[in-house]
């Protein structure tokens, strides 16, 4: 008998400063932001997570859960446009990290800064994640250097970073910002990356 | 509400000559074994891979299905004891690749080979898995250098490749394996290796 299905626990969720999606970075690592993620009960003990400072880097497997037009398992679309091919053009949907795929889940690495328990919770604190405020979080490995990073890796149209664009901020812009910043309810920590 | 569970398609199945779980090495790479996945329909059609032979190394997702002392969601067990540690010391199973984790997924890079239509069967054929032989595949996405090459990680107690042992054979041991070699019914492109 062939097994179709797979079920997976959800062990904890990401709390970011993206709340929506067209802000966020297309892969992770292009901007350094922190956020966090709070584990589920009964993950949310600091016993699980013993040892893990010895890592400096680790991997996120979670849910695109924010995917009105996710695929169907009973029509699935085997091919997408993947933004960085300009949106236009069609290719398999397994030569893509695209969002519409049999299985919706992404991986992402980011970096650990720390594991803390804070009141009954225990939350992780991660640089350079592009998840998602509220994104499912489905499994935490640590990143392994000698098999995950392959140097010789050739990736094809995104074989490199995409462009970094530089903002230039009129001074009228400037002031304006300057003022939403005193005014924003924001955790300062994140003030910096504006 | 909190989601607790996310239930994920089997796209495809892996033909490994590792048969049982003592053989396998304990992180892809370490052996250059030939295997390929056969996808299930409806994702067998090579429309679904169009352009992924741009990219030389893929992910695979997959299921730790030959897993006698799967983790009960209801009980969980906070600490492993890796093999790669003796197997004396316990810590966190976050801190580890076990198999004996909240969610029983595994991830591994291989180097892609080919996909190929063969019948009615989509075939994508790799080398470098450490997949047991029938291990259900979740998701295959494509190794992207820029995002999941990270030169610098500090991975630990496996920072570093185990130890490769050579192996010296007998006359007697060599001419047993001749023997065996030539009865045995094996595919001749996995004698190579031995």
């Amino acid at each position: 008998m062939i097994m179709t299905e797979l079920s997976l626990p959800i062990i904890g969720i990401m709390h970011s400063p993206y709340v929506e999606k067209f802000g966020i970075p297309r892969q992770p690592n292009l901007v350094q932001v922190e956020s966090f993620i709070e584990m589920h009960a009964p993950y949310n003990v600091l016993e699980a997570f013993e040892g893990i400072e010895e890592f400096s880097h680790l991997w996120l497997i979670w849910q695109f859960h924010d995917n009105k037009n996710q695929q169907d398992k009973d029509k699935f679309r085997p091919q997408v446009r993947p933004p960085r091919l300009g949106g236009n053009k069609k290719i398999g949907v397994f030569a893509t990290r695209s969002m519409y795929r049999p299985a919706p889940i992404g991986l992402s690495v980011v970096q650990l800064k720390a594991v803390k328990k804070e009141g009954n919770a225990v939350r992780v604190y991660v640089t350079g994640s592009d998840l998602l405020d509220g994104t499912p979080i489905v499994d935490i490995k640590p990143y392994i250097h000698y098999s995950d990073a392959v140097d010789a890796a050739q990736s094809g149209y995104a074989q490199h970073e995409p462009v970094r664009k530089q903002v230039i901020w009129s001074e009228h812009a400037q002031q304006l910002k300057s003022k939403f910043l005193q005014t924003a309810d924001m955790d300062p920590k994140y003030i910096a990356e504006l």
